[in-house]
């Protein structure tokens, strides 16, 4: 039976990769030759994907991989795990909370890059998938997605020009802007290759970051747009990082508040000069309860996953912890040194976890362990007065402590159920290679 | 012309991706599927890549792909550089040191994960690589190198069996063991598969994170090993993580020391009751001046692309900066926000430079930016009292703060001279999925 298996799950594999590589090769190559003044000839470079890829004429690259009949047990470690139990009521409970509360959502796939998430969050209602990157970008329209959102900015030709050719198959994509010299270099390009694009004005709430400051430079910039005949305004965007992970729900509540006033006040603004405001976008996983009156749709992320970061902010119930969505993801790791009698090691290191925040990995379920991290490829595991040390082959398995930049470290995620992997998800939108 | 330049590359580009995809998807669905007895069935596995595989006579994969012109300005940032003139003063000046000392030196992989580097590494006399993971041997051996060494320890079947189907192939592969249990699982494979194994003894001098403890366990150990019919001892490794980064080399120097007499120590027993000690394999890039005369053989990593990490341990000369090898690492950004007059942001964040060191990336050309990390996909730019602020659209080349986890964020590496990209150089062993 296995040769059997083996070639099919082959073949699948490396059609996916495959026809990743060949899409995100051809924008690229063809980018990176093409001079400024000549979009208008980058039509070519979409009909050569049919040249090069092995099924040109797939409606949309693959998702999923089957995972027949794994278990966690046969799992080479550190392996990125979600349980799909607690995944699936996260992205229920969400889009249960935006219906009943009238706000419209479009979630933010800098968290999981993966395609597959993001067809089940549109299958769960929401309007469209944000984007962080060109190449996320790029992935999510080739698996089919509609409505994808750059939220951050771009300003070279390259990334520029592989935006217009996603534009191109009219599958509602939007970008934020927030520079005069941004909208320009859109404009520009727009109008050589005969394309239109639908902008959002992002504005600078506090964050210093992104966007362009409330009030008359948003106006300006909107003015602006107006002038440009294939750009078209559909509203504005107003993230708030400061907002969403103020401990405590009254000061978190407080703090989105305060920030949000100045884009309702730059919206009206605008839409009093009869722009059209369509869209305000913006909100967090930490401020998804606040900002639903006020935004017309969410940009949420890590509410899929969860992490130890955000499970620290507390809930609207008072509660310390933030349970109003669960820690969905982990990373599966084997006990590989136990060479001494207080402490083993497991070879999960900064390799596997990433280490930007003060929170660290825990245990998902062997009560009394700590992790450290202990170099690049190992992690230290020490244990509480009377709980049991794991020993050698042991596997442990530990929520994640920021799960954006761990999941970036990770090709792809074992969709899990108890002991059995269901489904094999690839995080196609990681590759940097393209952009 | 581009059609042609274009078809050329997504070629090359498929097949090594493709070549990977295959020999990895054959080892891995093959192991994952072999119950534990089964060990002898595995040649048929190997005998599958020649049916799966598009080209599968190729004696190795490529390591590079090349760049057609590219220069520094298209690349999509960020992008990870290698300086060609700095990278390769580096190889030689290692290599040259080690020919003077009359020290071998088999670097370590895990800080570049890239064949490409390793070839070079092997042309400047190294005998072998060093690997931390199965995925790095798995590369590594499939780009056509020979003594490559695996420098931790690995405790599953799925894993045993993958090292063992690359010890098949004859290339002098080796193994780290720290444990009575690893032993006797990598005894128990080698005897059913019929593949002889050539292993260290890994010892823990002082570390507490992989190795067996010096002297009475460490022969233990190697008795354990002598009974195991298709196991070889070949000597003994002692890493010593805490003797790298020590500051002032004279304090270094005492560190490293200290711990490697424990390892001489341990050597000189073993060897006493006639057990083969030719290797002796240690070091690092801190103190490759400092245990060349005491070990066989350097398992030198950073040297390569350095770091600000590794530049602030001091020289022997004295020096504050470290400036043996010379930052050959960085990581091109474009600046995309230019709101404030004060700061600009960067489109190179948590995701794009690893965050586990206090040292933040320093600019490489721009006198008076400092960096600090702004999100997962942000940088903040500040200026000194004076300097010029950079402008929206600006490109900023950082050197990275902690090579070896920077680059597992990467796909490819391009390798520049000036500001002419020469070759692309795929980051192979990065990928996580089979193991």
């Amino acid at each position: 039976m296995w040769p059997v298996k083996l070639s099919e799950n082959f073949s699948r594999d490396a059609d996916f990769v495959a026809g990743l590589c060949c899409c995100t090769a051809v924008f690229w190559h063809y980018n990176m030759k093409t001079p400024r003044r000549s979009f208008l000839a980058a039509g070519l470079g979409v009909s050569l994907i049919s040249v090069l890829s092995p099924k040109p004429q797939a409606a949309a690259v693959k998702t999923k991989l089957p995972a027949k009949g794994l278990k966690k047990a046969d799992l080479p470690t550190p392996a990125l795990l979600v349980d799909l139990d607690l995944f699936e009521a996260n992205v229920r409970f969400l889009a249960e909370h935006c219906k009943q509360a009238g706000c419209g959502f479009r979630p933010h796939a800098k968290t999981h890059k993966c395609p597959e998430i993001a067809r089940r969050q549109m299958a769960a209602g929401a309007r469209g998938i944000c984007v962080a990157t060109v190449p996320e970008a790029e992935a999510m329209v080739a698996a089919g997605i509609s409505g994808v959102h750059l939220t951050s900015p771009i300003v070279d030709q390259n990334k520029i020009g592989r935006m217009i050719d996603l534009a191109r198959k009219g599958r509602g994509l939007m970008l934020a802007v927030g520079h005069a010299r941004e909208v320009a270099l859109l404009a520009e390009a727009a109008e050589h290759r005969g394309v239109s694009l639908d902008l959002l004005i992002d504005i600078d709430v506090g964050d210093r970051r992104t966007g362009i400051l409330p009030g008359q430079p948003a106006l300006e910039l909107a003015r602006q747009i107006a002038k440009c005949r294939r750009l078209r305004l559909r509203g504005t965007q107003a993230y708030s990082g400061a907002s969403t992970h103020v401990r405590g729900f009254a000061e978190r509540e407080k703090t989105s508040r305060g920030v949000l006033a100045k884009a309702v006040e730059t919206r009206s603004l605008l839409s009093k000069e009869g722009f059209d405001m369509g869209i305000l976008s913006g909100g967090s996983t930490g401020t998804y309860n606040i900002d639903a009156g006020t935004l017309t749709e969410l940009q949420v992320g890590s509410y899929v996953f969860m992490d130890v970061n955000y499970r620290v902010i507390g809930g609207k119930n008072g509660s310390e912890t933030y349970t109003d969505f669960h820690p969905s993801l982990t990373v599966l790791t084997t006990v590989v040194n136990a060479t001494h009698s207080d402490q083993v090691s497991v070879d999960a290191g900064i390799k596997a976890f990433a280490t930007d925040v003060q929170e660290k990995p825990e245990p998902r379920s062997w009560p009394g362990i700590s992790y450290r991290r202990f170099g690049d490829e190992f992690g230290a595991i020490t244990v509480a007065p009377g709980a049991k040390l794991p020993q050698i082959g042991d596997r442990l398995e530990f929520i994640v402590s920021h799960c954006d930049p761990t999941v970036n470290l990770y090709d792809r995620i074992y969709a899990t159920r108890g002991d059995k992997v269901e489904e094999i998800w690839p995080i196609a939108a990681r590759r940097e290679f393209a952009g």
